[in-house]
């Protein structure tokens, strides 16, 4: 099968792209993928044809659709911080362009599959303890807004038969290795990743605060299996909120003491920032997933499976 | 206070147009209100200044936006029937016309109050009987589909401070006055407003489906109230389901036999149309108002009274 992925050269979109390639039980093999994004993703196969440059400019975003591509992963986004602190950048870039994508996969004919990762954040306001499928959404970001938005287009695109989509909101993921970004949920994985690298850190939000997290093998394979959903299980609703573990930051904290002992622990300091408590404490911290299992989406077992999932893959860049 | 109104010369714009001329306690007397549509809304007060043009031309868009405007009431859209016939102008009009407005309106700098007129047809898909404020839309048309984008919009440019919004969902105005149009929703009106004027016509959906009405009078009311609440009252969520009566055909037709006798009633037949069933039987049948209710929003008493208003208000149109 074709594939077009954007947002390839992202930390999550070069992991879908090697799980693309290493293939899965019951998708077709893939022949090619267009791996987009602003800078290379630089997976070494024959089949990664990669492009450089921004899907918010119309005509690199549409020359990416390629005639009889089959699945459409759609990852490119600004991040919530960005899109806080420049609003016309964030709808350009999380809508406009998005629906570009949209258009030239409707004017190709064929209804290809369209994955769209969505997020957490079009939640907010108040929020029962565990959100149920058909509850309202209500951003405090206008990355959350954008996405909410997203979702509309995609479910409307399918109900007129323009692609066939899919919407996974996905949870905060971690552990990202690399450095912080402009995301306000940068921190999820910060607390864990800098004390293994030796580096100081601060956790921004309370130590008791609900998160919901997925490790990044779990999401990738979760997008994987995104491709091969019979959306006819979807019913009217395309939105499916992922499988995540709800988990606090002293939870995580407890966990990397687990596996790498109290000094680790204590480079760690919580140091409260109202900007990202404004945005994070909005986010719900648990979700009925009932659904997605039934899709065939899959769950962590727990905090310290995540905690050694990330150990074990980045054992060469922490301190002996 | 200077107000603008798109869509002003359809029916409910110009009873819009008409309420805010003649003023409501609460509320500063207009001094200027710009009329805006692709026809003449011909009232005639020398307050009133009309505009002929489309909203998706963006330069009489951006136009009718005027510094110091201090309420836009934007109303005009492409109605449920014609934006499920034509996809590309329901976006343009009903997303990107929106826009344009929401754009010239945070550029003003004196973030206006934004009253924009949503609807039932976001709503679809199972439900519970009486709607829930918190509940996920799920549209089943374009025209739900493009209104519910907006409502986004209007959160999110409301919680960035550009505009001062609020999202009116509206009940299914009834009655009516004039011809039917393109709405899904028009048998509503023409199955009390024809045979009245001596017209045989249909009820092309079931008898017993629950519909969600409220007259001309109530709704044009209550657009001038949302000028007036307290938009902090409203919390995160700048959206209301307004009040409205929940109905059924059969329900309105015995109170049209109440009003105008067996034999007008006889006029009406019921003749199943699965295409507009198929967009009015997704849509709610009663929602839980008790949020407007508390912010100051009015609901009608009963269907008699409907009825009677329109009798009253179109005497001489009926036959003797």
């Amino acid at each position: 099968m074709k594939v077009l992925v954007t947002g390839a050269a992202g930390f999550l979109g070069r992991r879908l792209v090697k799980a693309l390639l290493a293939g899965a039980p019951g998708l077709p093999g893939v022949s090619t993928i267009v791996a987009a994004d602003t800078a290379a993703c630089s997976i070494d196969d024959p089949r990664v044809d990669g492009r450089t440059g921004t899907i918010a400019d119309d005509r690199f975003a549409a020359s990416i659709v390629e005639r009889n591509v089959d699945v459409v992963y759609h990852l490119a986004a600004i991040v919530s911080g960005g899109a806080e602190a420049d609003f016309d950048l964030g709808m350009r870039v999380n809508v406009d362009a998005t629906r570009t994508l949209l258009e030239a996969c409707r004017h190709l004919g064929n209804r290809p599959r369209f994955v769209f990762t969505s997020t957490l954040a079009v939640f907010g306001g108040p929020l029962p303890a565990v959100v149920p499928d058909d509850i309202a959404v209500m951003p405090q970001s206008s990355y959350g807004a954008e996405k909410a938005i997203v979702e509309l287009l995609v479910n409307e695109y399918s109900r007129r038969q323009f692609v066939d989509g899919i919407v996974c909101r996905l949870p905060t993921v971690a552990v990202r290795p690399g450095k912080p970004n402009a995301a306000a949920s940068s921190f999820v994985s910060g607390i864990l990743r800098e004390p293994l690298a030796g580096i100081d850190t601060v956790c921004p939000v309370p130590l008791d605060t609900r998160l919901w997290i997925g490790s990044p093998a779990l999401v990738a394979g979760n997008l994987v299996h995104a491709a091969r959903v019979r959306t006819s299980d979807l019913g009217d609703r395309r939105t499916v909120n992922l499988p995540g573990l709800s988990v606090t930051p002293a939870e995580m904290l407890d966990s990397l003491e687990r596996a790498a002992g109290a000094r680790t622990r204590a480079r760690v300091r919580c140091e409260l920032d109202r900007r990202i408590m404004r945005i994070v404490c909005t986010w719900p911290g648990a979700f009925d997933v009932s659904r997605a299992l039934r899709l065939g989406f899959s769950a962590d077992r727990d905090i310290d499976s995540i905690v050694r999932q990330f150990i074990v893959e980045h054992r060469e860049e922490q301190p002996a």
